[in-house]
């Protein structure tokens, strides 16, 4: 990874290689102007090459666009700003992200032992001596090989057992179900073994991510994913269950999930030379709503009160059933839920954590529409939902937008010209602002003083920039003429009051949650960020707006898609599977509403970062050096 | 019942009301000459009336013919012939049939607790102090009924649970499988408990019998019968498992007996008012054979060596799998087989007895083409099939048919005269002879000294009734103008020959069966006979000619149909249910002809009664007396 040292803030960072050298200013927290997100266009990001190898599109000025300006070796930047602002630069802790949960200490261990088994067994053919039937002869085997004493079995199998026990003279591969009493799902000539595949899922409301998993050797073979369908009869769960009240409107919203499973399915099997019948068991995990339609249950109940799941523990379903591609035998099992917004994923995700079996005390994030918050450790585990709405998703916000192409992801403003530097995911022509560029908006507006603390613009800051729109005061982020829309790229007061609430709903959560089993957030001694949201946050600029709590940095970890992580899991560990069982079981769930003090707590969170600026004393430092 | 007194010979018997004089003679032992089988044609059978009121048609030379003689009151009848022939008949002991098992002690006796239970549960309505989902609420509330801590659930069920629930404010029924973990079939809004039923039957190979059992009561509310029309596909099951190695066979005989047991079931239903969805159980129990048709398993390796079944015990099959009409809750079971020729028919009729809960040791019989034989006691249990061959049930004898109208069902011969006394089913004209005539005409041929010991007729008489047919020397029982077919009918040496190696292969099947269990005949302290055809068997007369121990009369018994009763149970009882597993599983398979003594036994049974006189004392001492 090269190195890049900024002059004159005399900050170095490292980059990866093929980066581009506008990012690593912005990972380093070097202000340069650059308002078409990296596409190249704008040409306001120049910088001056003191030393090193590059890249890069000179300027006829001199210079470079640091936008397309690629180090070939360790490189010297100037960047020509005044000295005042990077001066401040120095002052920030340097920009952090969580660590990988992952890469740190691994996911949960767990032993490969599947609960859909795969037995070779060699039985003797029979005789006058030991003509038992044929069923009986192989149970027998199956028996001392689970070391079990009955076994169930799916009586259709009796049909074709003469022939397959006869093909290879009694060679056969047996497929048993290894939950409660165990069950015989299928048996095939020969030994098929060495062919034993899972499929796990995660059912997002707005992704499905599938993995092909080895059931042998562990191994994820492949993996895939794409939006999930149901987006077109509604952007989050609430407007899904309103639609699933018309008419077949529950059956096309399963329909459509099961179809979009079954095309990540065949993908996979395709690509990866695995038939659908080498498939022995589709682990999923979704939220309560999306468990409710991949199985077609009735969700209007899970939202009128009081907030009833038809289930929250979920049968094995056959996948034939379903209509997934697969044997007679493949099973599926969903990841159970706790409640009507505390899901499988969930479960799933503490899962694969481990922090169930460990004993810091946890407090494990998933921010989205619905953030899922979960305390505890070996001991306990608490959860609840927060209603933060979709702002952190773009929902709510003006020129929000999803984490696709074009998207605004990474702002920093100068605090004296308020001239942005933005970067775009795909370094495209700017379309809107993503989550992890909403937060940094948001961060970079208040820590330069530009909104204060109730999240209102100064209205003393002459600068065409801010100004008040039809919708009251607003920053230009992006000029109509350098975005890809043709129209200005602006952030709103209403904007920053959305994040505001949906942040505050999460931090009061945090803090009722804790109370709730009698602690507090100074006692809680790592933070585990779930989902694909965590992986990119900027850990300080979340807390600067208090979105996370302010704790150690070296405490926060990220531990990505955990649910997909955690169905993976399930598909090839019986003890996985079981353990989301006891996790489930065990996790208290709190309503916060129903807590008296929450109501303050959520008004105290209505600032920035918090009322009582004493539970983000970092973040009071940086206020008072500022 | 009205008491009527024969002279000159001064017998006694009673017989039902409405019973025509006639067969209260053969009753008695009483010959009167008679061969239109009571029709009423003939008008040889005179009698005189001495004493007491009939109804009848008094014939012009005076008397009355004694098979439409209809006693009103007691009677005294003289009949008018040698006085020899009368003395004769007092040296005889009474003729007798076996007791019925179940007026002397009933059924063995169970609890009625189906398998199938029907739990009405008064559920608490959610609320936000209790928002548990539907299912686990439901759940709990069966779990605390059973006792029980875990049950599995048919996930189809979650889709209907929300409405079910609501439908009566959270007053259901729920029908659940006790088996190993209970399972949860069904649930119905409010309470449905009395209506709990279930089909028993006893799939015979020629006979399909089907009683509608309230779970509740215990009671059969009715029962039906029809021929198995697999018949068409061949008499018994070897050419039936022929059969079905043709194209579509299997599937063919398949699903003639589920239609058969479809179209009972239909009818049951409809005469009693119940809805085939508050049928719980089908419970089945039929010969390996019936029950692997039933099931539409490959009967191929029953009849080749080494005679494997696929399946002795049968997994739990939905009924509507079947195509039966049932509710989609509703379960079939099979009674368990033991071996190839030992099949569910026996385990349940062993059950039914109770005969594995007692001390005594019973000999349990079913004589039919595939006689099949038990031993045992509380202790043990051994079985043996006989390959009896058809002949008992008409099958290879000229004019044998089975037991239907016009069959002729019962004989005695004038030992002077040679003329028969015959009774036919319905008491119509003589169509053939059935299983209890043919063994009734083979024992007065014996006694009478017609026959000698090896089945020959012997050769000095000089009567018109035997005579040499083209196959060789044969009696004729009916004259061709008294018969229904305007034939003679007759009983060959062939025939004879046939009964003799079938009563011999019964009757070395108790001698090696007993043997292979360290026992022999003298200590077996009951008989049971099993099947219609135990129920009409002249006990005297079977052991006459071998077929039966010569063991104390009053320690026979007949249960009838035992393999219908024993599936009655297994509805009725989970204990039955359970009771049927163990007895399938601890009874001894003995394969006759794998025993060294079996050939010895089987050619030494070929006399009649015996080659060895002294293992029937009692017929010895008759031939003696003769």
């Amino acid at each position: 990874m090269p190195k890049i040292t900024f002059l004159p803030a005399g900050v170095t960072v490292e980059i990866p290689e093929g980066e581009t050298v506008i990012r690593a200013a912005m990972k380093a927290g070097i202000h340069i102007n650059a308002s078409c997100g990296g596409a190249g266009v704008c040409g306001k990001c120049r910088v001056f090459l003191e030393g090193g190898e590059v890249e890069g599109e000179p300027l006829p000025e001199g210079g470079y666009k640091a936008c397309t300006l690629i180090p070939k070796s360790d490189l010297v930047i100037r960047v020509p700003v005044e000295s005042e602002v990077d001066r401040r630069a120095l002052l920030r802790p340097a920009k952090k992200v969580a660590s990988s949960w992952l890469e740190a200490r691994g996911p949960a261990k767990v032993s490969i032992s599947p609960v859909m088994q795969k037995i070779h067994l060699s039985l003797e053919p029979p005789s006058i001596e030991n003509n038992m039937p044929d069923l009986a002869r192989l149970e027998t085997g199956i028996l001392k090989e689970l070391s079990a004493e009955e076994i169930d079995i799916n009586w259709k199998l009796l049909r074709k057992l003469p022939y397959v026990l006869r093909e290879k003279n009694f060679d056969v591969t047996a497929c048993v179900f290894k939950k409660n009493t165990p069950r015989l799902l299928d048996v095939v000539p020969g030994d098929t073994t060495s062919r034993h595949f899972a499929i796990a899922v995660d059912i997002g409301t707005t992704t499905i991510c599938a993995e092909l998993v080895d059931l042998n050797s562990g191994n994820v073979i492949g993996s895939t994913s794409d939006y999930n369908p149901q987006i077109s009869y509604g952007e989050d769960v609430i407007s899904r269950i309103e639609f699933a009240r018309k008419k077949d409107g529950l059956k096309i919203l399963h329909e459509r999930v099961v179809e979009c499973i079954a095309k990540l399915s065949q993908e996979l099997c395709g690509k990866h030379g695995v038939k659908p019948e080498e498939i022995a068991h589709y682990s999923f995990a979704g939220n309560t709503v999306m468990s409710h339609f991949l199985l077609m249950l009735e969700p209007r109940f899970l939202r009128e009160s009081p907030y009833v799941p038809v289930a929250a523990k979920f049968p094995v379903v056959p996948a034939k059933e379903l209509g997934l591609p697969a044997g007679d035998q493949t099973i599926t099992t969903l990841a159970p839920c706790v409640a009507s917004y505390v899901g499988g994923d969930i479960t799933a995700g503490v899962v694969a954590t481990g922090m169930a079996k460990e004993s810091p005390l946890t407090l494990f994030i998933d921010i989205g529409t619905n953030g899922e918050i979960v305390v505890g450790n070996q001991d306990f585990l608490a959860c609840a939902a927060c209603s933060a709405g979709p702002a952190f998703e773009g929902g709510g916000i003006k020129h929000g937008m999803r984490a696709t192409t074009g998207a605004i992801e990474a702002v920093h403003i100068d605090p004296e010209t308020l001239e942005p530097m933005i970067l775009t995911i795909g370094n495209k022509k700017p379309k809107g602002i993503c989550g992890s560029g909403i937060i940094s908006l948001l961060a970079s507006l208040f820590i330069e003083g530009i909104i204060d603390q109730s999240g209102k613009y100064r209205r003393d800051l002459d600068n065409p920039r801010i100004r008040e729109g039809r919708e009251g005061y607003e920053y230009v982020l992006v000029w109509a003429e350098e975005s890809a829309t043709g129209e200005d790229i602006v952030f709103t007061e209403a904007d920053i009051d959305n994040l505001i609430r949906a942040k505050g709903a999460m931090f009061s959560g945090y803090q009722t949650l804790l109370e709730s089993v009698g602690l507090e957030i100074g006692m809680v001694e790592r933070v585990i960020l779930a989902g694909n949201f965590g992986s990119f946050l900027d850990l300080e600029q979340a807390i600067i707006i208090g979105l996370l709590p302010d704790l150690p940095r070296e405490n926060f970890y990220f531990v990505g898609n955990s649910s997909l992580l955690g169905a993976r899991m399930a598909a090839l560990s019986q003890e996985a599977l079981a353990e989301m069982e006891q996790v489930a079981q065990m996790m208290t769930h709190f309503e916060l509403s129903a807590h008296p003090g929450y109501m303050d707590y959520y008004v105290s969170a209505l600032f920035l970062p918090h009322t009582n600026l004493d539970l983000f004393p970092s973040v009071k430092e940086l206020l008072q050096k500022e």
